[in-house]
Parts: structure tokens; C-alpha cells; sequence
């Protein structure tokens, strides 16, 4: 009875290896332009396998016109929300809590400002908003791109939750996480770098759960963690998989993350439930599209996968 | 560390029963045409639920030409193989072995004289031969029907493996098992009672291991049980979904079996890796259709469960 969980893990490695060799080539697919509806439900959506799609979005006018100069133009005017970190990091674990960013309304000007180092305010910033900003908060902005990605609605039978615009620098990290979306996301300009997991390597990447905070800066420019104090405990992946802390975390070896660069006018599609890490060049502009995922049958065994791993992981 | 199997028995129940939800209404979905070859993957291959397509072969001449009268003096004079066993269990356990028919050669206007009780032979007779039959045995038919099912061709971007004829007598029972097919299973005339368990239940579902054996018929008529000297044991389900044996197998209690009759006219959609056990109304005729499934990450959690089933059923 006793070699029982060290069975179940042998079961869980298994599982995680069958799954790997599935994504053959160690590197992310491309596709050389979009597949139709079916073939896209059928070989990528269905079988929830990330790819880079080149010529998906080509022809979008925003990969000639925003510049930095024309989008202050057009809408430096405008008041948007900005997430202010001291180090790059916002919603991941920092000194044992759950820390979320500043969320700041500025001059979408300054903030151009600040990448372009023309300001120098401390903290890193980053327009990363997830809650459709691109359809909030830059409306001016949806004739460069698309409002839905016309064969992805087709594909999944309805239009995109959220369309989101993201601007920042360098050094604005999102720290490994997982989202209950199929996302394709497109990088106007500079580039994104992403590290992946699928999502049955779920059992060798660390939860713990956290108290909830936010940064705040003060005058000074000094940053202070400030706990949510009416919050409840969140759960958060505290490794970092730049540097994974394997004495903390063996079980993180058994893994084997995907890299890819997306660069300027290419597309990646970020299968739902798939870790994802993500880093880019300065002041990379980037577009990105959330479908909800379906709730069906692979949910339920990503979350039979959540909760095995948590029956056995503290045996 | 003595309660392990019991949480990880506790989340595989919990898994199957969220799965179960899904289904919705504890009986399967009727669609009243079949549809576009995405919607069918998307809502149906995809999902991995049954439904069952009226209107899908209604324009088969079959359905007006297939009387018994007609098949005789079509492909009356051919020479079929034929499933002859005492009881009407082929491929099933019986005494403690997993016992197959005798495959006999014998005249298709023979087993149409048995099944119309002209002739009365010692056993019970079925034309289940799975080797795309229809194809191979009973060229003359296909014009009847059609050589694949167009919309699921194009859904899966496939032809099928197999195209199956089948001809049988009430007493002949499928007994419980899976397929790593996607099926397509019409009924021409009479119709099929199913019994339908989701992968999910695969925990609670008994296999053992059994020494092959094959019916032979004695001159006397007697049936005798041989066994298959050279051959491995194989696993198999002991269980009849009819008459569950639950001081055997308490856990089968878990399941909610979905029951379903597929009448004359009417197509069901059987998902792979869905367990079915099937009877049929007396002289029932179908045509199935089987196509191979997808080796994808579905697959790969469903050999998870079975592995995992494995590491604690024991314990």
C-alpha cells in the first residue's frame, strides 16, 4: 500500500511523456499560412497543440502604421490602465505572497514616454490589461487589426471574449500561469518569447497557495507590498522556469518546456490550459485574441490531472 | 499514506460524475439531420458524445431493397463467414475464459434459411465479421448504400477502415468492450439495443485475464470450448452490463449506463474508446462504418485512467 502514490507518479510521467512525443520536433509547428475552420478545429483546437501561423495577419494595416509616433497621435491623449511593477513582475509570487501590480491610469503619451526613455520614472511598465482593452480602451486603434480573427470564430463557433493590446518593456515579465482560453496571439512589432508546457505537465509544476497583495509606490518612488487584506489565498506557480529551483522542485526535471520566438506578423496559437511564460524585446506591441475553451471532456480530465496530483503530491 | 488509494478512487468518481453531467439528459441526443462536417467535430467527435442522426441514410435504396427475399437472390449463392456459438456470445467470457465463435464458411442463403427458423441448426448465427465484410463479402451490396458517410469523411479528413455488415439472430449479444474507432452505426431494418458507458467510467469497469478459446462444433452438435494453445492471455470484461455481478464488482454501481435503441433508418454515433454492449431485434441488418480515431492527447489521458485503474483496482 505504501508504494501506491510512487505508482500513481510512475502513471503521471508516463502520461506526461506520451504526450510530449505527440508534439514530435522539440520546437513549436509553423504553418505557413491560416488552415481552414475544420482543419484548424481538427488538428490544433481539438488536438490542443500550439503552432506559429505566418501570413495570418500580414495584411493588418497596424504592422505599417503603429509606430510609436502615431500612436501617440492618435491616442497619446487618452487615459489608460498601466500595470507598475519595481521588477518587471506583475501577478507572481515575490517574497512569499501574491503580488499584483500597481494598476495606474496615465497618459497613454507617457507611457510611450517612459519605453521610448524619454522619462525615467522608477518601476517597470507594462500595458498588458486583460479585460478586451483593445475594445475599451484604444477603440481608435480596432481598424488596424481585426475585431475577431474571422476563421478562429468559425472554427469555434462564436467570437472572441476579450481583445487585448499589449505594450511594454523588456524587462515586463508574466510569470508562469495557465488560462482557460484558446488564444491566438499576434505580435505587431519587436518580439514575444514564450516557454511552454502542455498541460499534462501538470504534476511537476508547483502550486502553493499565497496571500494576496498589491505593490504601492510612494512618493519617494520607493514600492511597498501592501497585503489584500480581506483576500483569501490564491494558489500560484512560485517557479521560475528561467530558473527553476530544482531542490525545491525535482519533480520540475521530469519536464521538458517548449521555447518559441514570435516575431513581427506571426501568429501564436496557445492552446487552452497550456503554462505559459512570457518575455519580449522593448517595446513590443502585440494583439491578442481569448475564445473561451470548451468545458468538455479534456477539461474534466485536466482537472481529475489537477486533483491526482494534489491527493498524492504531499504523501 | 494508507489513504492514498482511497482519494485518488475519491477523484476518479468525481471525475466520472462531472463527465456524466455532461452528457446532460440520461439519454442520448437525437439529431434530426446530420450536420456540417465542423459542427459534427466540434460539438461530437471533439466532445466524444454519442447521438444518434435521423435523416442521415433515410436516401439509402437499401433501406426499400434489403428484404431477405432480395439478399437471397442477390448474394444468396456467396460464400460468408459466419459467428456460430451455443449461447450467442462471441468474443465473450464464459466458464472462466474468453471464448470466440466458430467462424464457419457457409452459404449467405443458408444463414438467411436459419435466421427465417427454415432451418434449425444446433447455435445461434451472426454475420459480425469486423474486416470491412461489406466490402470484401458482399460487393454486390455496396451500390445499396455508400462507401463512406461524405460530411464524417470530410469532418476527420479520412476514408474509413472498415465498412461492416451486419446479420444476426436475437439470442446473438455483443458483450461489453470498446473500440478505438469512431463508428457510425446504421441500422437498415429492426433495430439495436445499445448499452453505452463513457471512457470516464473506465475505473469501474472490471477487466481480467483470460486464456483464448474458440467454439467447435461437435457432429453430434454439441459445442465444445478449445483452447488457443500458443496463445497470451488476454484482458477482457467479465461484467454483463445486463445482470451486474455488484458483490463482485461493487464498483460498477458507480456508473450510470445509458441505454439506447437505434431503429431502422437512424445512424448513432458511437464514440471511440465509449464502451457499448449491443443486442438487436431478431434478423436486425446494419452497416457500420469505422474510422480510425485520433492518437491525440484524449487518447493518451484515457491510457492514463487505464493505467492508473491498474495501479490501485489491487490495493
Amino acid at each position: 500500500m505504501a508504494d501506491t502514490p510512487q505508482a500513481v507518479w510512475e502513471c503521471l510521467r508516463e502520461f506526461s511523456g506520451e504526450v510530449r512525443e505527440l508534439q514530435g520536433a522539440h520546437s513549436v509547428t509553423y504553418l505557413n499560412k491560416p488552415p481552414s475552420p475544420l482543419t484548424f478545429y481538427r488538428d490544433w483546437i481539438s488536438s490542443n497543440r500550439p503552432c506559429i501561423i505566418r501570413n495570418a495577419i500580414t495584411h493588418w494595416p497596424a504592422l505599417q502604421k503603429w509606430t510609436f509616433d502615431y500612436l501617440r497621435s492618435c491616442v497619446g491623449y487618452k487615459n489608460v490602465s498601466v500595470a507598475v511593477t519595481p521588477n518587471g513582475y506583475a501577478d507572481a509570487v515575490y517574497n512569499g505572497k501574491f503580488v499584483m501590480p500597481e494598476e495606474r491610469n496615465m497618459l497613454f503619451a507617457d507611457v510611450l514616454d517612459i519605453v521610448e526613455k524619454k522619462k525615467k520614472p522608477p518601476g517597470v511598465y507594462y500595458i498588458q490589461k486583460q479585460c478586451s482593452n483593445l475594445t475599451e480602451e484604444f477603440q481608435e486603434l480596432i481598424g488596424d487589426v481585426e475585431s475577431h480573427i474571422h476563421w478562429m470564430s468559425e472554427a469555434l463557433g462564436k467570437r472572441p471574449d476579450a481583445v487585448n493590446f499589449w505594450l511594454g518593456e523588456s524587462a515586463a515579465v508574466t510569470s508562469l500561469h495557465k488560462d482557460h482560453y484558446e488564444n491566438l496571439y499576434c505580435v505587431v512589432s519587436g518580439e514575444k518569447h514564450f516557454i511552454l508546457h502542455p498541460p499534462s505537465d501538470r504534476p511537476f509544476i508547483p502550486y502553493e497557495m499565497y496571500q494576496p497583495a498589491t505593490y504601492q509606490v510612494h512618493e519617494d518612488g520607493s514600492f511597498k507590498v501592501m497585503d489584500e487584506e480581506s483576500a483569501e489565498k490564491v494558489p500560484w506557480i512560485p517557479l521560475d522556469p528561467l530558473e527553476p529551483d530544482l531542490s525545491m522542485y525535482p519533480e520540475y526535471a521530469q519536464t521538458k518546456p517548449l521555447h518559441c520566438t514570435v516575431r513581427a506578423g506571426e501568429m501564436l496559437y496557445l492552446p487552452s490550459l497550456w503554462f505559459h511564460h512570457v518575455r519580449q524585446s522593448h517595446g513590443c506591441i502585440a494583439v491578442n485574441y481569448w475564445y473561451d475553451m470548451e468545458y468538455d471532456m479534456r477539461y474534466h480530465y485536466f482537472q481529475l490531472l489537477d486533483s491526482l496530483t494534489k491527493a498524492i503530491e504531499h504523501v
